[in-house]
């Protein structure tokens, strides 16, 4: 691809259209979904035949009459940044998914493309640890205490927390993470350009802000209901691991979990009461080998470990600003005074060692030294 | 050993001297019970040794002055049968305990060691599907009924509930079992003839007639801080699957649950609020790879399916009475006419039946007739 083509190629675009026309056609339920990861993986060929079938109509001719330019300029009006599957910004993560988004619009007050890959990775690096949490939309007070607490927790860490910006859990999270100065990425199952759900809109300015909105239907789109099970696992993709905290039966959090698990990914539930049903889902995960989660640390535990190569590097599965901190100490430059270059670097620097200590990386000793706490 | 022989020897009633006479001499801390899992499982002579240094005195001249028929004649006054390791009746599951008791003090109201062989199994018979109940003295009133409703439900199924008598969980446990009908163990860390905690009195009594009250410690005695764990390991190996209902951090069900887990016994917990404390142990246990269980199905699936040998017969893995109730339905006795021998069994078999049918075993079809579930 030449460096002055759009990131969204013309095949791409026209599978948008097709897959938004499919959402019109065709009603899915819930327990349809491998159907729809079905729909959503076949060619365009078998899916314009589907769709004919279902709406009736040429299709086909339709679609010859999309006009890629046409989508480009919308996406440009509505503020979104279009990218797709064959472009190097495309998230590696989400090449696992056979069904994976042709285009992502990705809506950002600055810069989509380039935060996106900080955030999420793109086709070569898989950027920082990537978090997805989700939960019930009517989450009880402390669920979403508990969400907001985690994110805000491996927020402040440099990992990412993907989730749907649905009322609840998903808020929470995103919440926590902006709380916590750390990044977010919210994926929507209608158009990016859209706050939804609409009493949401502030949190959507914020996350515009300091992370992503992305989605992979096109602007100005209305989500039809089995959009929120597409847009799952879209969110269940970009996680290196996914938490769920409250989810009831049935829910959508569940299919998250499900495509999780299917990609190999980690999936960890924090437990709740027998007696309720916002802790059914979760307990049910739990039961099935879920990992179980008592606080951000059993969250870190994994995504950290994820990333952490067994080498000696004293910095490994760290994010890189606290990576070479760690490598500075074990170097010898072990004092607030030889890490800080200047006076007025003390502060952040004291402050990404109490980060580090927090975690057990760095204990501190007499004279204000710190010393590497090892076997990590 | 001949017929006439009393079912505990000389040697073992004497080691239960010096086992109490460890207790007196020795202060154990909670979290050296290697230490002391160390200490029971020595040979007499190093125990001797031990004793000696600790309490001074000659210990070997005092052990050599215990008289057997004494110990034996104390048993008998305080009304309990004592059984010793080498005895026939004494349970297998429990020779999987280095450190096992020499002597069991067994209370019951009548016919004290049939009553442990039927409930427990003997050295030959693991007998009727066991669980240990363990959790928290000071339980919630949510955990209390979650552990009553539990036992009731797997007690009703012929399955022998274990614990502690403690404040309760524990005294739950033994009470859900006790309403359903069903046989259940108390091991106590004092005298099997002493109700402890002594509020527990009535419970007490209640075990006496439909269950069993055993220790280790001679008639008479009262615990020494140790006793308890020393107990709890005993719980743990009368149990084929140990169940952990709330639990504080650092608890004795957690102590119960690690030796379940060292003699390779499945330990299932019930998950609870990431903020109660009355969760953590529990949780924590989970974390590690318990099973997480939210109903007695999650139970029975795991101790019937212990018991269930994969073989073709109908009746693996059910208590005799409902064993051969499935090999006569496999067999083409299929209605409750010609189940119930006679037609006043008509009732009891009909209750069998539909038993076997909550548990999936069964199915019922057209005409009155039962049919064997497959694939269990």
């Amino acid at each position: 691809m030449s460096p002055s083509a759009p990131p969204a190629c013309d095949d791409c675009l026209r599978r948008t259209w097709l897959i938004a026309r499919l959402a019109g056609a065709i009603e899915i339920a819930r327990h349809e979904k491998r159907v729809l990861r079905e729909l959503l993986a076949m060619p365009d060929e078998r899916l314009i035949a589907v769709v004919g079938d279902a709406a009736g109509g040429d299709v086909a001719a339709e679609l010859d009459r999309v006009d890629p330019a046409e989508l480009r300029a919308a996406a440009d009006a509505a503020g979104l940044a279009a990218l797709c599957r064959h472009h190097r910004r495309y998230p590696r993560l989400l090449k696992y998914l056979r069904d994976r988004p042709a285009v992502l619009f990705v809506a950002a007050i600055e810069e989509p493309l380039e935060r996106l890959a900080r955030l999420v990775g793109d086709s070569r690096n898989d950027g920082r640890p990537t978090v997805a949490i989700v939960g019930a939309r009517r989450a009880s007070v402390e669920g979403n205490e508990i969400a907001r607490a985690l994110s805000r927790s491996i927020g402040a860490l440099d990992v990412t927390v993907v989730s749907g910006m649905a009322l609840g859990i998903d808020s929470a999270a995103h919440t926590g993470a902006l709380d916590a100065g750390g990044g977010t990425v919210a994926v929507l199952a209608g158009g990016a350009d859209i706050p939804y759900p609409s009493s949401k809109r502030s949190l959507y300015r914020r996350i515009l802000e300091h992370g992503c909105v992305i989605s992979e239907m096109p602007p100005g789109f209305t989500p039809f209901k089995w959009c929120f099970p597409a847009r799952n696992r879209t969110i269940a993709a970009l996680g290196k691991m996914t938490v769920v905290v409250e989810a009831a039966e049935r829910s959508g959090s569940l299919i998250t979990a499900e495509v999780a698990a299917d990609l190999g990914r980690d999936v960890g539930a924090v437990p709740g009461p027998i007696t309720s049903w916002r802790s059914k889902g979760a307990n049910a995960l739990l039961h099935d080998g879920a990992i179980l989660l008592r606080d951000a640390d059993d969250v870190l535990d994994v995504v950290i470990g994820l990333d952490h190569e067994p080498s000696t590097d004293p910095g490994a599965g760290l994010p890189p600003r606290l990576a070479s901190l760690m490598r500075a100490v074990a170097g010898g430059r072990d004092t607030v005074a030889a890490l800080a270059g200047t006076a007025d670097q003390a502060q952040a620097t004291l402050a990404a060692l109490t980060e580090l200590e927090l975690h057990g990386r760095l204990r501190r000793a007499p004279g204000g030294r710190y010393v590497v706490v090892p076997d990590w």
